[in-house]
């Protein structure tokens, strides 16, 4: 039965355990530092699908099945599988599940989806809703690039704070269970839009929501940025990180500089990677989270990451009637026990 | 705290109370049968707006105004609003969101968005993350045209198993302090798809889901029909609500006919108004349920309403690509204390 810490914060009294990740990437992220991490990598940017989104699908599949074989689920055990992506109306999702037979619950969250997810993965086994829950998502720089962008034949010039949507998908399966690594404490976000307009500058969009969920959830916790190992937002890349630091000691007096990193900025080496401001979607994260964070959890190198997943909540419609874009951040205080 | 009852179904034991809620809909909603339950008809299909996405961000933000004020609740009080919507990254929800300052959960379950909001805010009321709850869903006929169809310029015929998207929003609070109308039940839904191929027969490829949720709830819960007062499905429209009820005698055995109704068939005349199959669309049960049903309920006419949402998990771009259109069914008991 979750309990209200301060105005935002849910605290998990059952603290639900992550009792297996995968990540399932692709190339490109596969070649990045972060490479050996992942459970599986694609060299083929088509995942032996016939379409980009079809592939996309797969690798959401192949990730949630990989993260029930890790922890000796089978699929029928599973009460709920939350999971959405970028894709529009999340077809990457529900086409990668159609066959799985699970109850499914679609979230939408942008790129904060793994976070989203998580963290009602967490009050549903915590509220008794489920037992055990997948949390997954999805993205793919080739069905992102042209359904947000441009086609990819076209060959559109990418300015310095563009950043490279990630090829991959992250799974964990969540449980009542005792176990190593639980989630104790998580925060829904609320949308922040402080005017940002340019859709190649996702970082500036989404910092002033990670800054916002921050510094709730430190006010309504009473904690400071070193009690915890790691702040790890989403997907701000190098532009956005900057400026959530910089956000962060402007509007809250804190600075996070010591613990704080970035999943955009950490799976791909922009010396060697032509990905700009550092990668992007809803698998970025969601990839990060299920395998290198979940490794440092679990082998106990670090004991607590605030995640704060960060999403863009526009779409090219939008962007065309001349909106701003909204930001969100949500998140999920992953603990050793 | 939740239980789960038999395999699919949970019991909210703390009952959630719908506090209040509201509907807002359109000119050709508020001419049919039902025009004189909606709190608020729009007879320009703008609602004062530039565009027909951004009328669709306003009247689900009014449904929500109003759901609030019918409550006696503030917006500072509201621990979460989940919401959904039809359109490219749920912009009719994030931006009729964006200036309320309330954590916000994104859904996506296409037009079952209405019962998976209540759905989820069942489970966050009753597993204590929060003590009010916003729930909302919205479409717009103009919006969701010429984003799965054609433009609406072109004027493309509509053969006679297509249905007419509502513009329509509906609103709900969730409270955890008792009151009238209560949420006792609800079921996640899996995904069904038999195959259906025709993207102008919605109600065919969601009838399956309706029967799979339908016959998943009566089992777990050992009731028949006859338990309850009606048996509420979303938008199969009237070719979809003929294939429900075979169904259920064909596969499950069991005869809804004497208690099914279904809002895309109740909120639009036939015999007066163009819609050949019925209405669809999140905002056509929105508004349906957050209106006539919950008054219904209130005065006590009727005293238990399994509502059944339906939604077509597909995108222009999967039935481009050759895919069938999966569907799902959520559902949400709703009784009278």
């Amino acid at each position: 039965m979750a309990e209200r810490t301060g105005k935002y914060t849910l605290s998990f009294p059952s603290k639900p355990t992550i009792a297996g990740s995968a990540a399932v990437v692709g190339k490109k992220e596969g070649e990045g530092p972060l490479g050996k991490e992942f459970d599986k990598i694609y060299t083929d940017s088509t995942a032996g699908e016939c379409s980009w989104e079809k592939a996309e699908s797969a690798i959401q599949r192949e990730a949630i099945i990989r993260a029930l074989a890790k922890s000796d689920t089978a699929a029928s055990q599973v009460d709920a599988v939350i999971a959405g992506d970028l894709l529009n109306q999340c077809i990457g999702t529900t086409f990668g599940l159609r066959e799985m037979n699970i109850p499914f619950t679609g979230v939408y969250g942008a790129c904060s989806t793994m976070a989203l997810s998580l963290l009602m993965g967490s009050v549903m086994v915590d509220g008794g809703a489920a037992d055990t829950c997948v949390c997954a998502t999805s993205s793919h720089f080739c069905s992102a690039e042209r359904q947000f962008r441009y086609p990819l034949e076209y060959g559109g010039q990418r300015p310095p704070a563009a950043q490279w949507t990630v090829t991959g998908a992250g799974a964990a399966v969540l449980k009542k269970a005792k176990g190593k690594v639980r989630i104790t404490k998580g925060i829904i976000g609320r949308i922040q839009d402080l005017g940002v307009r340019d859709t190649n500058n996702m970082g500036a969009a989404m910092a002033p929501a990670a800054c916002a969920t921050i510094t709730d959830f430190l006010n309504d916790t009473s904690t400071c940025p070193e009690d915890y190992d790691m702040i790890l937002t989403g997907d701000l890349g190098s532009v956005g990180s900057k400026l959530l630091r910089e956000l962060m000691v402007k509007e809250s007096g804190v600075d996070i500089s010591s613990v704080h990193r970035d999943c955009g900025v950490m799976i791909f080496d922009p010396s060697k990677q032509d990905v700009n401001a550092g990668g992007s979607g809803c698998g970025c994260s969601g990839a990060v989270v299920c395998s290198y964070i979940m490794r440092l959890l679990r082998e106990g190198e670090i004991k607590s990451v605030l995640f704060v997943g960060t999403g863009a909540l526009m779409s090219p419609t939008s962007s065309k009637q001349g909106e701003s874009i909204p930001g969100i951040a949500h998140g999920v205080l992953l603990s050793v026990d």
